[in-house]
């Protein structure tokens, strides 16, 4: 059995580039009393890692160089040294190490189900990213029927389970995406009510008013940055503003700067919250349960991009940042 | 009898001016049936009023250049058409004009008591100000025992109200505030934990890192721009930043730039939330009864800065940007 792993080489400045990363052979682990040897399935690339990237203190604790990336996986057990599992199971684990094979405490995975929905829904709209949407959206936003919902990032993993949970509230959403092809998925196969495309769009303060004629209740932001500037130019009086990513920015090398928003915060008697799905560690199943039954009813769709090869994970990190994706981009290790 | 009124003459721009006013005579009306013939007291003059003075948007309608300005006030019934009030009573009504004399509908107006505090106090801590400090700290903060709380603009009649109360909940509460003879006020007599002089302090934000050891959990933002900056380098995870006032930008005359928060927000699970006293209206019995009380009892104290003669009212106005005052800042007409 050969194993391998990818390890932080360098900290980037800026974008990240194939350098930052090195793949190397290592020796395939043996599992102690107690342990698992995992087989990585699937593994996700997220913005997030970006931040893991730095050395700045962040909500999570930095990569180390010389130490590998992890994240989140979905992984078959090998070899069981634990009575509640056995070979062939399949479990999730944050974070696992970007390694083909490792060996880790059977107290730290969790064995799921392998029906009725593909494994890789684990790391997309039943993991961290559908979990994310569901708390940061209903928690925040506190939708009511009727209200006008802005997504940016819509497009994305958590974009597109934000605009359909919405919908599924009688909310009427709005999705800022990147191209054309992005914005059909979400008009014709999501059924969000107005699209925008920010790369061709020339006034996204015009075109953000324009579609929501009613103005903007809530606004789900994933990208940060000018997008985000136009968005708040049209939020009505005690809009919601979710903060979960700001992708816009997280290769930034200074603080950048932008309009105060404070000044609008106050007049529209606003609430601005940034949050990560760690904060509702405690109200997950809740979470889960609702999320599978809508899957499961067909309400709430889950597109993914899957990248073939283990030794893919950089590249398909790196095209995180251009946009490549519709939906969760995951890597199958096979 | 005589009667006087101080109209809008002019919008400023910027920096209000007394050329933005002008104060002529007027006749003394007669009130009709139902209506009652009130002389103004006292009369309060407040930050957000700057934001009337223009013609944009904002959470409140603008003044009428060649109308009078208005605002809250403490004014005497001198004429009754009404059954339930006599010449004599004293009353509380928002917004009556800055006039001395006018006419009211009996229905706008509310009879507050004689006894047992200043009848100022109405303008104030037992008012719109206080009533903003009660539901802004609690009800955005919700302060916990033990937490640390910067107050911005501390040494005004929100902010010293705002510590006042952090101290009843138990919190160590840090002041920003303009001179040493403010910063004494705070520390002595209301027993703020720490106070720091913005206009003496060289690096804000290791002065309040200095005074918050164990970081900031609440920030009460009355004045915006680079103190809040400051403050927000420092606030803890799941930190609550109350968004008041921003005094420091209101009399700008472009959107003002810095940095972008939202990052920070993000990275701290934080909550910033805008709001005035008008979002609590149907509160206000529950702010004013826990307030009295505490006044009664000595908990919570009250300075004002009592500027004499009606016609200073633009004097006093323009003041507050420069700090002029301690507390409350009120002009009594006589």
């Amino acid at each position: 059995m050969q194993n391998r792993q990818i390890i932080l080489k360098s900290r980037p400045a800026g974008r990240p580039t194939q350098d930052n990363f090195e793949i190397r052979p290592i020796e395939v682990p043996v599992p102690g009393d107690g342990e698992l040897l995992l087989k990585s399935l699937y593994i996700s690339v997220d913005p997030y890692m970006r931040g893991r990237m730095s050395d700045a203190k962040s909500y999570v604790e930095p990569f180390q160089v010389g130490e590998p990336m992890s994240g989140g996986a979905v992984a078959e057990v090998t070899e069981s040294r634990h009575p509640d599992f056995s070979a062939g199971d399949v479990v999730v684990s944050r974070p696992l190490a970007w390694q083909e094979y490792q060996t880790v405490p059977a107290t730290s995975v969790q064995k799921v189900d392998k029906n009725p929905v593909p494994l890789s829904y684990y790391l997309g709209i039943l993991g961290m990213t559908g979990l994310t949407a569901y708390f940061g959206f209903l928690d925040i936003g506190q939708p009511k029927k009727g209200e006008t919902v802005v997504v940016s990032g819509a497009a994305g993993a958590v974009g597109t389970a934000v605009g359909q949970i919405a919908k599924i509230y009688g909310c009427s959403v709005v999705g800022i995406a990147g191209s054309d092809e992005k914005l059909r998925y979400l008009k014709d196969e999501l059924h969000f009510d107005e699209v925008i495309n920010y790369h061709t769009e020339k006034d996204m303060e015009q075109a953000i008013a324009r579609a929501c004629p009613d103005g903007v209740d809530i606004y789900f932001d994933n990208v940060g940055g000018a997008i985000s500037d136009a968005v708040l130019a049209n939020i009505n009086k005690f809009a919601r503003i979710a903060v979960c990513g700001q992708i816009a920015l997280y290769n930034a090398t200074e603080v950048p700067a932008g309009p105060r928003i404070q000044p609008l915060i106050l007049k529209k008697s606003a609430l601005m919250q940034g949050f990560i799905i760690g904060n509702y560690a405690n109200r997950l199943p809740e979470g889960l349960a609702r999320l599978t039954d809508w899957v499961k009813k067909g309400k709430l769709k889950h597109r993914e991009t899957v990248i073939k090869g283990f030794e893919k994970l950089p590249e398909a990190f790196i095209g995180l940042f251009d946009g490549v994706n519709t939906g969760k981009l995951i890597v199958e290790t096979k």
